[in-house]
């Protein structure tokens, strides 16, 4: 017999040492920013005759964040619905790790960030970035989905979210890397910390639970309500935490392109790929968003609508190919398990994010950008900047984030694989009623 | 046999009635107000140099206000979709009184929160609070939700929507109260006056009728959609209309803590009550939410992150175990029929919410708020300020409210049975076949 | 035999084709517009004192644009899966029509409103007006739902994309009329455009497809977000593009009133028109949504909300009364199979739109607007600015648009009657399963 996956005492337990911890440490460590703060936002004002209610960052920010939550709750939430019988978990731990990650994301972010006199500011702006940081975890998730507890979840996200918030302050704070939207520090990492893990607990007998591991049709279609509302808002998730003005416009405005073109390459492959040129509802609820995936660093440079929407055609046709010829050789020769393909919305995505970041800084120039050049590259305004060497450190930031996401990866596949946070046996994988009630009797439509 | 539920006149005529009643109060009484009027919001420009557009209260309110409007119809309107078959009613019935209730809400707030020269002025904020009045009550239509026609809903939201107007001018006006994510004015309100109702309407044999009184998989997957909503809009709920600036962005961010604790504590406690440690959907989709409540009158004060997860914490874990322990003891002894549970996610969040915005408000101080006090306090600005009388009015509000909506409840509760409203038989409840036309035969999908 | 519907090879080539002169367009042609340009920015900054980030455009109209999209992609996609065996479909195609149509219309738009030294400048103000194309498209597409393959529908939106750039260039540039919300230049345009390609590809022998032109209970409800969607948010897209401030507000408020009032009538006449006095999902779906179109001209101008709704009410009321009684005649007399009614929704509220735009603007007068008349009426400021020529010019766009739509529609029709894009037999309309893989075989829920 398996291990029990009772989840009566495990996931209470955790859930409430966890959100203790998490209260205690934010008693001690977290305050209000400026510009949430009561006495010091008027106090500031003061200084300066000109700033207004109207320059609080809520105003700039938060419509954004307002499209990022959505993304992270409802984008992710239901693209993972497809599942015939797996929609409870799908949204229903999405919430639970969200919520959870979001708290600690707030505080390992804080912590690295940089500390003000030892506590750390909040405000609408690391509400973004923990959103974002959360979002790389739901990446992970998608890899392992059907196939852990929500025990193992919650385990997995206290490291995930931690890791995450070391490389990328190596990345940003370090190494200076430009990547707002994220193609290396959300995507490329959560990517391939999922794809190590997954390998790691890789079961052999998983075939037990194949007839679950397959959508049917409502279920697809709640899945098309998750991918509608990423595309949707993915100019908002690449542009949320550019600077003000023309970055955070323009960032929109290319990641609205790369999108487009995107979906159109995801139709034309998705077609070309089947014998009978039949659609196939995995490549339209995934690969279409790829465009969004790779616009996240060079998005808020000077890509132009033209480069934006080479890229979006090249990710969603890289994305296609991966879900029709890579996925099956990734499962048959190296063992990776990947529930929803991640690797081909966001691992290969990702990793062309970063190099058309790469480059797109390399090219960079004054001529281009005149004196926005600093409002994009920060260092830019320090004089002592070199778009080659940009260029150069944007490289070396994609494989920090790799190296840091595969050994994560594998630290933490092997803590899940103790036997003790009730996962699923290789039977009842890709199934609600293990840790959900679920009925069992259907009172049957409209006989009357 | 029971009176007829047939709709062809009863509500053709109601709906007819009232709106031609609206439409003619609205041209007698409704103006815009200075920023949504083409002639005064000129002339006020050239009055003072630094008024622009990008003063206008439509840019400081209107993203909050559509997030609410999602709340409104999405939120409210889906999560009532979990009942097998009343699915159309939840969604429709929703939008019919939401409808209803807005316009008619412009009027009443207009008339007791103050006439410009005998005309009502409206612009995004009476959007907002028309909205808000709305959500009052689209939270008593969950405690009947099932039993009763769409003619009832109407009649309950005329009263409904008057009643809170006067709650809401005695709280915000005579007593000063602070109340502006309306844990008062909205939440308690809305949960005791439907209680009330649902007791007055008490149907001994609704068992009859019980068979459909649960979900089924995919209408809980359309629940979730509501949920979600709900959960990511609340801090735009929670700060739509609180002061420019730091108030606003605080209440956001304090919002935005409080539901991710909730969470946990939601989970957690859900696990823990249930004897093989399973999840229930139930609480997953309320009691989640118990934490933006929970905060709605404090969320603007300096609650501080720390202070607001407590709060949501407490929140999540008596909305669980409200819905395991107490509503099924209101029903048996009470006899208190409450279809969603909203005595476990707006009646007792929102005295909790009450509460904490008395205790808060007692502790505010100068030192803490500095200059901003008197953005929070309004009051404060006039020197007559004492935190602990301000706590002691914030607890009579409490008061109030309960007093008004249990009588309110009572006297529509008593309107409502009159036999005239084709209500459902007790057969015949939690049933969209009787007011909506429903295809008695389904094409079986796929089996060529 | 009929045609091959193989889509193998003609999609990919369609699509990829268009990509590929999309991109080489975009190349050559287009530009960031000042507010996203890195260099412009900036430039223009150091010109003026008082401009500052939150002048950019971006804040003025992003969180629009927003609503604006998830109109377009889930309101528009939703809406048109209430059909039980067309969910793919009717959210696939949207997604991919409306993805080439933004960048199509982003070309001819900027084409004809002015291009700069040669160039299309792109902002945030173009990616609304490229969504605005993009959705009188997917209102032609619901007269053809179910009865057109991919292809038809790409190269429809080739040619009624180019035509409404034309025609809306007519309307703005040249008789210089009012119609923010896009009354005439899009759900007028969309409808009449529609309806002819749908009256040029009549199938006498539809019939043989009957028992899936219909919904099943869920599928209703999965079109009901779409609906809600579409109510929630048209306040946002009758205001997306109208002048700062006042009038952007204005708009708002007036088509938020108008919805409302619409709703009421559309429940009462959806019972008052069936003998049992049941709702029909099928108005309530649709004709809510009337009083949007309807105020798509006036919303703007000083309507007041009194007005707003006489016209909401006046829309719902025609929109369910042609769905009951205009939809039959129009099939069986004049050929025309409209699968989503948009002669109901888009068509008469269109036209009435035009109608109540050209009475405003007739009645405008400096006494009611004072300063802000040049905010409504551009050529006011000219000086040469009469209000009855005005109203006149307004009933000639009307006409210009109608004759424009049925032309175009006419071509367009003739075009795809071409046996060469795959259509679906007559056997086979409303069915997913000839363009997209769909498992044949479903798992039985919950069993054990």
């Amino acid at each position: 017999m398996a291990e029990s996956t009772n989840m009566r005492l495990r996931l209470p337990l955790l859930c409430i040492i966890l959100e203790v911890i998490l209260i205690i440490l934010f008693g001690a460590l977290v305050e209000y920013n400026d510009d949430t703060h009561a006495k010091l936002w008027n106090a500031n004002k003061s200084h300066s005759a000109t700033r207004d209610d109207y320059e609080n960052e809520f105003y700039y920010r938060y419509p954004s964040f307002q499209d990022v939550h959505v993304m992270i709750f409802v984008g992710f939430g239901f693209l993972m619905t497809f599942l015939q019988r797996y929609g409870f978990s799908s949204v229903g731990f999405n919430f639970l790790i969200a919520a959870f990650s979001l708290q600690w994301a707030t505080l390992m972010q804080g912590f690295f960030h940089g500390m003000h006199h030892g506590k750390i500011h909040v405000g609408v702006t690391s509400m973004i970035n923990a959103d974002f940081c959360t979002g790389s975890v739901l990446i992970s998730f998608g890899a392992v989905l059907g196939k852990t507890s929500p025990v193992q979840l919650l385990v997995m996200a206290i490291f995930e979210v931690t890791l995450f918030a070391v490389n990328e302050f190596i990345l940003l704070s370090m190494l200076g890397a430009n990547d707002a939207g994220g193609s290396m520090t959300i995507h490329t990492f959560g990517a391939y910390f999922g794809l190590m893990v997954t390998r790691v607990l890789y079961r052999p007998n998983l075939d037990k639970s194949k007839h679950r591991n397959s959508s049917v049709y409502h279920s697809d279609l709640f899945a098309m309500i998750g991918t509608i509302y990423l595309w949707m808002f993915w100019p908002s998730f690449n542009s949320a935490i550019t600077n003000y003005g023309d970055p955070q416009h323009r960032t929109a405005l290319n990641t609205y392109y790369s999108l487009a073109a995107c979906t159109l390459a995801t139709f034309a492959f998705s077609a070309l790929v089947n014998p009978e040129g039949k659609l196939d509802m995995v490549h339209i609820q995934n690969a279409a968003l790829a465009g969004g995936v790779a616009v996240g660093t060079a998005g808020e440079m000077m890509l132009t609508p033209f480069g934006s929407m080479i890229v979006g055609f090249l990710a969603g046709t890289i994305s296609v190919l991966g879900y029709k010829y890579l996925t099956p050789v990734l499962e048959s020769k190296l063992k990776i398990q990947d529930t929803c393909g991640i690797h081909n919305l966001h691992g290969m995505p990702g990793v062309l994010g970063a190099v058309v970041g790469a480059v797109t800084s390399a090219l960079a120039s004054p001529g281009v950008y005149g004196d926005g050049l600093q409002r994009v590259f920060a260092d830019a305004e320090t004089g002592k900047w070199n778009p080659q060497s940009r260029g150069g450190f944007q490289a070396i930031s994609l494989a920090v984030t790799l190296g840091m996401a595969l050994f994560g990866g594998l630290v933490t596949g092997f803590i899940l694989k103790l036997p003790i946070y009730g996962a699923p046996p290789d039977t009842h994988c890709f199934e609600d009623g293990l840790y959900w009630e679920v009925k069992t009797f259907q009172y049957h439509f409209y006989n009357y």
